[in-house]
């Protein structure tokens, strides 16, 4: 696994996904001199671990169209590689988006039936966490796409959440049939007609409504799903801060906050990104997730979990049956009409 | 003024707003029989007050198509053709969101140099309200449209907010300037060329940099900018839910929510909808807001607050220079060329 971001946190995450899952082993990619040490603290790691080294890296701001020229002895094209060369079942990386989507779109190629990748990530809502995509793979979708997206999603949350039928719904700005662009029509009709799928298409729904928990998967294009999943991390964040400021105001608050603390973390665990870490890129020839770059060991081993899950469950298989099915449907809908 | 809402929260927002205000005068339509009562518990309002009888109302789930047809007697109908016809300075109204702008784009015509009009409304951010458009009223926009939502958003801020040089970003999914669709970065550039308009363009921000409070004019088009604003007003709502639960959850945690609470209500006061409320219909040749459907008379009054900003600092004027600033640049631009 290669990992741009901080090497304790990445290899302490690696120890703690360990001593729930004995049976996980690792290939770390990077700069030996940085990660033996960490690996040193961790002595049950030892015997799950191969490290690879190499000191090149895809840095934070580096332009994908960039960082594919140079990928090759990076730690992240290398993570990308062993995927390919199936050394590994998933590649984790804490690094540039960017970078780790373009490069593994290059490597992995997108899989029979999918026009484009998607990236998928959890939100949390009232209920339990959904799934939403795509996240910023791309910016303009047509109604293809779109299916495509909620098939991966259903699987995501059919292997990853086991959950069996997955409500969708897709992301519009009101839910009645005529609202929103032609594309999100188009796809509402071919989804609404696709019963067959493993999953209860249940129309659109808006960005006011996402927390209610009442959907598994939420289906969006990159440019709309960017935009809401930043405004509700940055609304979670503005809310919490007017909260921290609000009990730090006067001594009568701050004794408040003392007695309701127990009660406050709560929703503090509620709204921790590291409790909701891995993002997944959908679509691809391989498992490749995105853990947060400020995650810490919690949220490595969350993404990790999600990783495994994900390989157990044979999300690419299960993507490809349901595609199967899809257009096994559509050619026997055109060749009746 | 034209509302489909409660009588009792418009009629108490506009003797609210009278007190405040002692220059403005109201035209009211609605079925008397329910007005009447509620009038003549405000005294102060009789003098100010003039009701227009109507029983017909635009529903609040009635198509705008159909709304279009059906509106020349309805109490929105008949408040919008009082701008027209110059009998009043602006149109309020608490109903059906899509048939006041389908009435309203039809009754007042959009303005000289505007392609399409826009929905403009304000964000509470840890600083002042920001003013985001559009928000609805076009699910695409080119990039001509999206700078003229700029100099509507612009003249807002002057007008309603009072800020002299407001700074205004384009909404986007990164702030590089090669991120985002082809309108983004054309608009971007026109932006940054055009710095004899009175505003301060800043390029791209996120949807998690809305509520930090350093940028004064958001724009985009209006099926974004209606998924951010609706996540962000469902995203604040479920934290505090979250937080209720949280201050419920045991005997302490009661406890120390009524030593909070005067510091709370603070939270509560920052993000109370009343307090933001009036949603403008820009680039019309004449004032049309839109009251939140559940304001109560203090949310009424500020929407009121609003529309009088915009008639006594002449927005629409403002608007039109600024325009047809832009226009002779670019003219003068293409001649050099």
């Amino acid at each position: 696994m290669g990992g741009d971001i901080g090497p304790a946190a990445i290899v302490g995450g690696m120890a703690r996904a360990l001593r729930k899952d004995k049976s996980l082993s690792f290939d770390l990619f990077g700069d030996e001199a940085v990660i033996a040490p960490e690996v040193a603290r961790h002595p049950a790691l030892a015997r799950a671990i191969t490290i690879h080294h190499t000191t090149e890296k895809i840095e934070s701001d580096e332009k994908p169209s960039q960082a594919i020229r140079r990928a090759r002895n990076t730690s992240m094209g290398l993570a990308i590689n062993a995927v390919k060369e199936g050394h590994a079942h998933a590649a984790l990386s804490g690094g540039n988006t960017g970078a780790l989507m373009a490069i593994a779109k290059l490597a992995l190629r997108t899989m029979p039936g999918i026009d484009r990748p998607a990236l998928a990530a959890l939100l949390p809502t009232m209920t339990h966490d959904l799934v939403m995509l795509d996240l910023g793979a791309n910016t303009e979708c047509d109604a293809q796409n779109l299916v495509q997206f909620a098939v991966m999603g259903a699987a995501y949350s059919r292997t990853v959440l086991s959950i069996d039928r997955p409500r969708v719904k897709l992301l519009n700005i009101g839910t009645e049939e005529l609202k929103g662009t032609d594309e999100l029509k188009e796809a509402a009709a071919l989804l609404r007609d696709a019963t067959y799928l493993p999953m209860a298409f249940d129309g659109f729904t808006e960005g006011d409504k996402l927390s209610r928990g009442d959907v598994d998967v939420v289906v969006t294009d990159g440019f709309s799903g960017n935009i809401a999943l930043k405004t509700a991390e940055g609304t979670a964040r503005f809310v919490t801060d007017l909260l921290r400021r609000a009990f730090t105001s006067s001594l009568r608050s701050k004794a408040g906050f003392a007695l309701s603390k127990p009660a406050l973390n709560l929703l503090k665990v509620h709204l921790d990104p590291n409790n909701h870490n891995g993002a997944v890129f959908l679509g691809l020839n391989g498992l490749v997730v995105k853990s947060h770059g400020s995650a810490n060991p919690k949220g490595v081993a969350n993404a990790i979990g999600v990783a495994a899950r994900m390989v157990r469950n044979d999300i690419t298989n299960k993507i490809g049956q349901d595609l199967d099915e899809f257009r096994a449907h559509a050619f026997a809908d055109e060749a009746e009409a």
